[in-house]
């Protein structure tokens, strides 16, 4: 797969292909408390969960100072020890740390989790994480922190984690990586209100070496792994995201991912958190979306999300199918099913007629189906009613949602008509070809009785409307994505050959190019652009004018000029000699007297073109992601509508035309009120020449832009242009 | 109050105002079960919910046919009850029904629940319904149903109540009135999952007499009540409605909305269901706004707004401080108050001071403030953190959420240590002038434990960033909603005196009038109109363009043909007298071609004028709100931004501003791009010369609409106008 190799101009480095090999850090048999101590709330959180959850694990207390600690007795150091260690959860003051990671190491310690705080995150702690790095670097170890929690790791029962757990969720396929370990906790109570099944649960601290990235690297690479879920504050790691995502698509392991960081006070947060910046959110969106990656907003609809993708679930559309008890609960799921894009087809024939022999005669036979109350009178109804749509529904419906049941409180009144009842409900989803969830109506925690009887029948359950469909419509959304991206790669459709763009003119100059130059450079690079003349005096703009004939516009030329409009160098429609010659000078006169310091490379002349729709075509240097498109309606459009398209490059013509079509006022390239329709294969040709012109460039650019594109039917060229160049 | 009186052309009739007493239904000391059987495990459920959750409740069973039924001596008849009895509830067969009432009524029972499905919800029984209507009149009883469940109030003990129930919520402020009876037990138990406080719930089922208005306008009067939710699924009585919002701002009792129907397929089920058509949702939201009613779309912000702000949480706008002991929670609540629209303010200076000296050395102190990790060695860290922001930011912020907690498990592992906890965070936020909101990380239940110490400490908890926020949002807007509608009631701002319009043109003729009519019509209402003539023939349109002077428009007038174009029935930018000849004629042909069947008034010549921004004015009338203005871009921004603003007539000078200001594309209106800015005070006066003239007309109209209003600086005037007059 190589849908995004090239985005930063070069070749990905081994480094971010090849996949961390973990296993001595998340895979120990023993594990040293380094620095326990029973005054630390956290030792003490440490020792009681490897105690209490991880019974295969042998627990060493290690202590320069006490001779028992926590009931145990204590060694003087890990090297005395005197049995073998595998990992290290070291608790010790900030200084001792790096030395501790050598003794470790000479030990035979492969692993490392650093809970200790004060490094990266902090003015005087920095060099000390680099001191951190450096011992990692020389030791081999692989080290999770500093200034992180831990782990938890629910299938094997590795709990090496330092706050403390009332409980754990059961085991399951979803894994989660969080930059931010005050939210693990709060996860793994969810997921355990939940049932949620969950793997791994780890928090990466300040990523003095191993990232969340890496981590998930290791976890996706594993059976057991169903899904993954990343808590990220920033993208460390563009290229080992993206080996990360094409590796999971290739799997079909999804990654959920929760960005934060999107506003700018959360912006600062994060700085402060972790010292890194998030990249900008949009740009981050449109990059998930390429890599297949699922990109949700809150906790609950990442915990939600996770679990569904983990357990296999793959809706191929958005077609529902829906059996409730409750009709206000049909409307509720009406309502968020068109919110997000999905549709409850109608009733095929054959489901009515088997459905109206089933139902009471009162109730309305539809989809939604409202089973009505009379579930209360017999208990069966809701099931076969399933069964019903199942068995008919195949080719009408992506997903069934079974709403119709009331999860079992802690004690039940009869635990075995309880029991027997969910096993029928299992047994009829297992003989459908349609997948079945069941849906509470509200998002509550389910009741260890539930949750275990759910989990025994393998009974996937989404918890309320709200966060349930939206957590399939993540499904749907990643079903579709991965079939887009994996025909992508089959066809080569992304695979366009940006090495025949001519590679002339390289290295840019620095800093922006004039007008003239940009339109010059983007024209040899096959974009349609205006006629037009650089002049440097009346006589030759009115030369340049009776050329080009008709109205005119007058621009200035300056690289030191980006917004020429702003300091009056721009006279629009002018007609005829004595009115170019006029405005020729007071242009000149004007912009000398406003802005004296400029470089003038002197006037341009172009044909005025009224009519049409401008779009707006740039391409730009993302930090964390390399150059990304952005393509929107131009002109006072791009105030008002404020929508625009963003890809990663490269892109194809069918990415253009799919981010053409997905803007808001798309209808207006369609020709709306009797204008002509643009010509999209020509926008398209025209984006793409523009696309392959900055590639060419390598990294010799920061921004280049034209705005705006003017489309007139057929016609399409460019009526201004920005190139800026990059420092070498 | 008479914020939306005349909104339906009339006053409001004396029964709308008139607020329903409902103590016979609601405050029973003696309920009859009437139909009772163990073979139903609806009076199984009621039987058992009065018993457990109704003490001070004297229950009897009535039934034709056994002696004792759930373990009681049964009576035969309601009659033969031979005890006070305040309330029935009636599960017999539904032909029984009507005269059970007069039966109930007869023995002095002034309430009635009655269960029994399979009246107006279906085709057969829609005559029993009626019939029950009738029986209700008759006899003066308060019935509520049928085809309901009943209800549960919490508050004063009284369950009579189909359906089981494991347990119930708090008692508390939050009542809920529900169309929707099977979404009655989801939301209890989210209810006591989430620790709100509920008074009543009520299930309305197919609202025979009683609707869940007049049940909303019975509880808004009670000092019990804190904040009512409701869900609808049709809104039957606009009147009844708005008497109750504006009681309900009038006793700052918040009324809380989550209408379902907003889609098309879950407007087919509401029909199947309660037999009801929604509103359209554009309508209904702007409609509910301009009433000072909180809209939510999901139950879980139903039951978290409306149990927010029936604790009276009233934040005056949206500056938040937060304290919290994670970083990553301190992104997403940023993320997520950024969405909604709020701010999290730098600490002030004295806070800043304070706070360093109080956190460890190694934390960032800002807002959002993350107390590190080091609370978990220092628990009282984050209390005495949030008093500092408290006591130093009464100013500064509107609310704290108090993020810093964990919420503590079913069995704490040192209960009086937890509780001397939250007593000292309880002791600390009531001394503070800043409301404080403990909130949650995730939207997870609360232990029984953490639910009753909750209770007791009178400690408000939001269920996660998610929900929590929005319905921190939502109550936001709720209080600068009341302030700005009691702010037009003080002011007299909505009360302009509409019969100063010209009355005259009255009737109008039924059927869409000319577009010359139009014009004249409205111009004689004071709405700007462009210059124009209406003509017959070519000499007649060459004459007309020599007076109106330069290029000139041609258009087909009929009151037949709506749409102009699409006949060819208009021709643009014509000058001179030649083409204006031959204009008139080439225009007459195709019409006349097209739709020869057409009433022909003539053409009509008017200025070519292209520049300038086009607005779209139209007043429609809603099925259930009645007039509404709707607002929005014209010409291509119409396809293209699908953006328009709605209120409910009469509007004010300053609500029409609002809207125009509200627009996506308002930028066009204050003159982007060198254009000169538009009049907005011409516009508002434009507009309310419209909607003027609409309510001069009273109910003789179906749809007044001026589409384009051009508005070119100062220039504002209607290009075309639709006017659209009633069937009598």
């Amino acid at each position: 797969m190589a849908i995004l190799d090239n985005v930063t101009g070069g070749a990905r480095s081994e480094a971010a292909r090849a996949t961390p090999d973990l296993s001595t850090l998340f895979r120990p048999r023993s594990v040293a408390l380094v620095g326990a101590t029973e005054r630390s709330m956290w030792s003490v959180n440490a020792f009681e969960n490897l105690r209490r959850y991880s019974p295969g694990i042998a627990v060493h207390c290690v202590s320069p100072s006490r001779a028992t600690v926590h009931g145990v007795t204590a060694a003087a150091s890990l090297s005395a020890v005197g049995e073998p260690v595998d990992l290290a959860y070291i608790m010790s003051p900030r200084d001792t740390v790096p030395d501790l990671l050598r003794e470790a190491a000479a030990n035979g310690i492969g692993g490392a989790v650093v809970l200790t705080a004060g490094f990266g995150e902090t003015d005087d702690g920095r060099a000390l994480q680099r001191e951190l790095a450096a011992a990692v670097r020389e030791t081999g170890i692989h080290l999770l922190g500093p200034n992180g929690s831990g782990y938890v790791d629910v299938r094997h029962q590795v709990v090496p984690f330092g706050l403390a757990l009332p409980n754990l969720p059961d085991p399951g396929g979803a894994s989660f990586v969080l930059q931010s370990g005050g939210l693990m906790k709060p996860l793994l109570s969810l997921a355990r209100a939940w049932g949620v099944g969950v793997g791994m649960l780890a928090g990466t601290g300040n990523e003095a070496t191993l990232s969340s990235t890496d981590v998930a690297r290791y976890l996706v690479e594993s059976e057991e792994t169903g899904a993954i879920g990343l808590f990220l504050e920033a993208f460390r790691d563009a290229e080992g995201f993206r080996a990360l995502a094409e590796r999971a698509l290739e799997l079909d392991r999804p990654v959920v991912v929760l960005p934060v960081g999107r506003s700018e006070v959360a912006r600062q947060a994060a700085m402060s958190h972790t010292g890194a910046l998030a990249g900008d959110s949009a740009v981050t969106s449109a990059v998930l979306r390429e890599l297949g990656v699922v990109e949700v907003s809150s906790m609950e609809e990442f915990v939600a999300t996770t679990e569904l993708l983990s357990r296999g679930v793959r809706p191929r559309g958005g077609r529902l199918g829906v059996v409730s008890a409750s009709g206000g609960s049909c409307e509720l799921v009406a309502d968020k099913a068109a919110d997000e894009g999905m549709t409850l087809p109608r009733l095929p024939p054959e489901a009515l007629e088997e459905l109206r022999s089933l139902l009471p005669a009162f109730s309305h036979v539809q989809n939604p189906l409202d089973v009505t109350g009379y579930a209360t009178v017999n208990p069966r109804l809701p099931v076969d009613a399933a069964a019903v749509m199942g068995r008919t529904g195949a080719e009408h419906y992506d997903l069934l949602l079974f709403q119709a049941f009331v999860a079992p409180p802690e004690q039940p009144a009869d635990p075995d008509f309880t029991r027997a009842h969910f096993a029928a409900i299992a047994d009829t989803v297992k003989g459908l070809d349609v997948p079945v969830l069941l849906q509470d109506e509200v998002g509550v925690g389910l009741s260890d009785f539930a949750r275990e009887l759910f989990a025994e029948l393998d009974l996937v359950r989404l918890p309320g409307v709200e966060v349930g469909l939206r957590a399939v419509a993540n499904a749907m959304r990643y079903t579709g994505g991965r079939e887009r991206l994996r025909g992508k790669e089959r066809t080569g459709a992304a695979a366009r050959p940006t090495s025949s763009a001519p590679l002339a003119e390289m290295p840019l100059p620095e800093g922006p190019l004039s007008e003239a130059r940009a339109l010059e450079l983007l024209a040899g690079h096959g974009v349609p652009v205006m006629p037009y003349r650089l002049v440097s005096d009346a006589a030759g703009a009115v030369e340049a004018a009776r050329l080009l004939g008709g109205r005119v516009v007058l621009k200035i030329c300056s690289p030191d000029i980006a917004h020429k409009s702003d300091v009056g160098g721009v006279v629009l429609d002018v007609e005829g000699d004595d009115a170019v010659a006029e405005a020729y000078t007071g242009l000149m006169a004007t912009v000398t007297a406003r802005v004296p310091e400029a470089r003038l490379d002197g006037v341009l002349v172009a044909p005025f073109r009224p009519g049409g729709v401008e779009l707006i075509v740039g391409i730009n240097r993302d930090p964390v992601w390399g150059p990304v498109l952005v393509l929107g309606f131009g002109g006072v459009l791009v105030e008002v509508l404020a929508d625009v398209a963003i890809r990663p490059l490269p892109v194809s013509a069918r990415d253009v035309t799919e981010m053409l079509g997905g803007l808001r006022g798309a209808a207006l390239l369609r020709g709306v009120r009797g204008r002509a329709a643009g010509d999209v294969d020509a926008v398209v040709a025209a984006v793409l020449a523009l696309t392959d012109a900055a590639l060419g460039w390598g990294d010799g650019w920061d921004s280049v832009e034209v705005n705006p594109m003017r489309v007139d039917g057929t016609v399409v060229e460019a009526l201004d242009a920005l190139v800026v160049g990059r420092p070498a």
